[in-house]
């Protein structure tokens, strides 16, 4: 696997999702692998639990890690040919791209959307750089418009939760004070999409996801609707994708606390679990009787982020 | 050991200090010890001695380490229930203490006091809701009113300098243009008086240290006299503990330079060892003859914070 | 080797090379030398390429790694005695610099010129105190007016890649906006004349470099004619030197993009490879298509500051 950024990218997910079951039983089976290799880890905006679980992940794997913290927005790469560079970009792409893969194995790279250039974002260019110009294997630690190791994680925590083959899994909008990006969203839909579950996307209007993530998924607008019989509940924010509403696109479109998921939504689910990625804002996205209820499945399933950024990374090796 | 802030944590001293200086003969003794295992530093402050003794404390037990830098104030955690987390804090303590638990088997935490809510820190509100909510191991490496890993380095310090089998130790009290926290004092005082040394405390009227901390012990607010026949002298500025004064909490209340340490003050001592947990500020704590002296155990005693840290590392490691 | 700051520090220099050749074979082939050992990497400035590639090095040899960012400016040290510091400068380099030896085996150190002080660039004072203070084996990560790893990694580079025993080299000067050290072309004078090359510099009037470095080495004004005949064209800026115009030191004197490397400018060499240290701007100090051609050495030459760092590590671990 020499790119991550797609459900694709991994192949037959019931084959990833038992090589996680294998390497949540015994995380140093494969520690053998990163021998005398080394991942490093780019940070173009803040993490917590993917810092963290990626860490974790590269050395169950025996790779020593690098992590590199790139100031927000201060370290700037010029991007065009042409250009005299008498400004305020220090570097050509071209250059700090390939000398990054220079001392390394394997590259993992976040970088946020900038939510104001809806086609830059989309085109993913800031990780198109380093697929095309490093060198290495790359994979994506959230960009600008797919969270894969946290869709991942989702997938492993349903297979780990399931009460029937085939649960119905509600991806839910949810309010938020900010305008956050739709990478988590896009994932999880393409993700469950492309697993055996029941999808059905909920949302107002003006929030419709991108077809390359969302395809043919059921959207119900009715939000209560949507959550009827529900096995499993992700609640995520989301500013607009730009889809039906081009001139939106990263804007906030509904502040509606409706959409909260508490007590009253959950009663008509079928005793759905409660998943949602974190940091979650409480009283916004969801309120704390639920998230704190024996269903609540958001600390498993961080924790399951160090397994499916283990698989990956396991993955890459094996590539080399 | 499940915790580590206090300098009963440890139990039986001369234990302790065996442990210590068998370590600091062999210091890769315990290397398989952390095999395997993860310890999450987390800074929530500053930091140079412990950032580094800590890492190669970590180390000499074959512990990977993961340094997390929490932005100085930038990384609000909402410690209420209840709440609409509409505003700046992004993320509950609830979720993310439990989620850095998830990815490592020890964390230590930095966290200094905020010198105004004196309840807050006393109640060490930020260390408490790792040890209650990590489900982990958790260490001080100071935090609001403690800092054992200094306190214990300064015990192995005077075990390995003194030249009578209890000797007087005196914590003094010096000038400095900032307000500092109690942390120090605190631990010092403490753990001096569960050690067998003969402990006085020396400081101008309004700084008396917590009954917690300083029990019963001698307390003379003449600092020469303090000072007349001690074998060791602890010098280190605080701000008000607000123990007599508790409206001055965390406030300077004297900068008067006859209490800084110089060869006067020394001159009436037992040819006594000077001591400081460092930073120091030259001219305000002590003179630059008495720091450079023969009989100054600065650079010694930061040295031996790699091994306190070592021995408490290991004692977790046996924990588990 | 006890510090590593100028060319003579490395001894012979081919057999240095004849040992980068050794290891660019086999990078791990003295991963014992490092082990229970550990490297310091102190950053008091910005680095993308030192602070990869000294890792990685490190690593390479099996040492454990810590690094220390000091944020810019924001650590001041006091350096002068007697001083009553109740001002900014919270500790002593008296005190700092011997505990950050007393953690590690190996101390490395990034800083910057000033570029307002010659004397105090030029006499390394930073530098100087690590290796006076630490107690510890120092080498330069970049100092005020040197950066031997670079200049290493370029002879490396150029010894990889000359087509005639004993190629010319020309060093020319190029503009650019911002007025930056001279530590670059500093090193890389020094470092091609104790190596078998014969070598040619030029520059605008007001940049000659200090005869430290530069020696009597050839300096021609006519940038066009020192670039005739020569095989590797090693580009870069530098601010004033301060040699014959001291009142000027650290200024920009000319922004004359005639210095600026095209494709007319090569035409007049054999056929030269392309050398730069990276970050380059490109239209200031050389074109896109010149730095993209097949005779640009720009990313193997930053490559090879693997292999420099892992010689110049390897010497200073055998030295323990």
């Amino acid at each position: 696997m020499k790119t991550f950024l797609y459900a694709n990218d991994l192949g037959d997910l019931n084959r990833a999702l038992a090589e996680a079951a294998e390497i949540k039983r015994e995380r140093y089976k494969y520690e053998h692998l990163g021998r005398h290799r080394t991942v490093l880890l780019i940070f173009f905006n803040n993490s917590l639990r993917t810092r963290l679980s990626t860490q974790k992940a590269a050395r169950n794997l025996g790779l020593d890690v690098v992590v590199l913290d790139v100031n927000q927005g201060a370290w700037k790469l010029e991007t065009e040919r042409g250009v005299i560079m008498d400004g305020d970009k220090s570097e050509h792409l071209l250059e700090a791209v390939p000398v990054m893969g220079a001392y390394c194995d394997l590259i993992g790279v976040r970088t946020f959307a900038g939510l104001s250039d809806r086609r830059a974002d989309y085109e993913e260019r800031i990780l198109r750089q380093f697929i095309e110009h490093s060198g290495r294997p790359v994979f994506s630690m959230e960009s600008a418009t797919a969270h894969p190791l946290q869709a991942f994680a989702d997938l492993i925590t349903i297979e780990e939760h399931k009460r029937t083959a085939r649960p119905k899994v509600v991806l839910t909008w949810a309010p938020h004070p900010r305008a956050l990006p739709q990478a988590v969203p896009d994932s999880f839909a393409e993700w469950m999409r492309a697993a055996d579950v029941e999808l059905v996307v909920t949302h107002p209007h003006g929030y419709e996801l991108d077809p390359l993530f969302v395809g043919d998924a059921r959207v119900e607008y009715d939000q209560m609707k949507a959550l009827e019989g529900a096995d499993f509940v992700y609640a995520k924010n989301w500013s607009c994708p730009g889809v039906t509403c081009p001139d939106d696109y990263g804007k906030i479109l509904s502040t509606d606390r409706s959409w909260t998921i508490d007590a009253a939504h959950m009663a008509v689910t079928n005793d759905a679990a409660f998943m949602h990625c974190l940091p979650v804002r409480r009283g916004m996205i969801v309120t704390d009787d639920v998230i704190e209820s024996p269903r609540s499945l958001v600390i498993p399933e961080a924790a399951n982020r160090e397994i499916s950024a283990t698989v990956v990374l396991k993955r890459m090796l094996e590539s080399l």
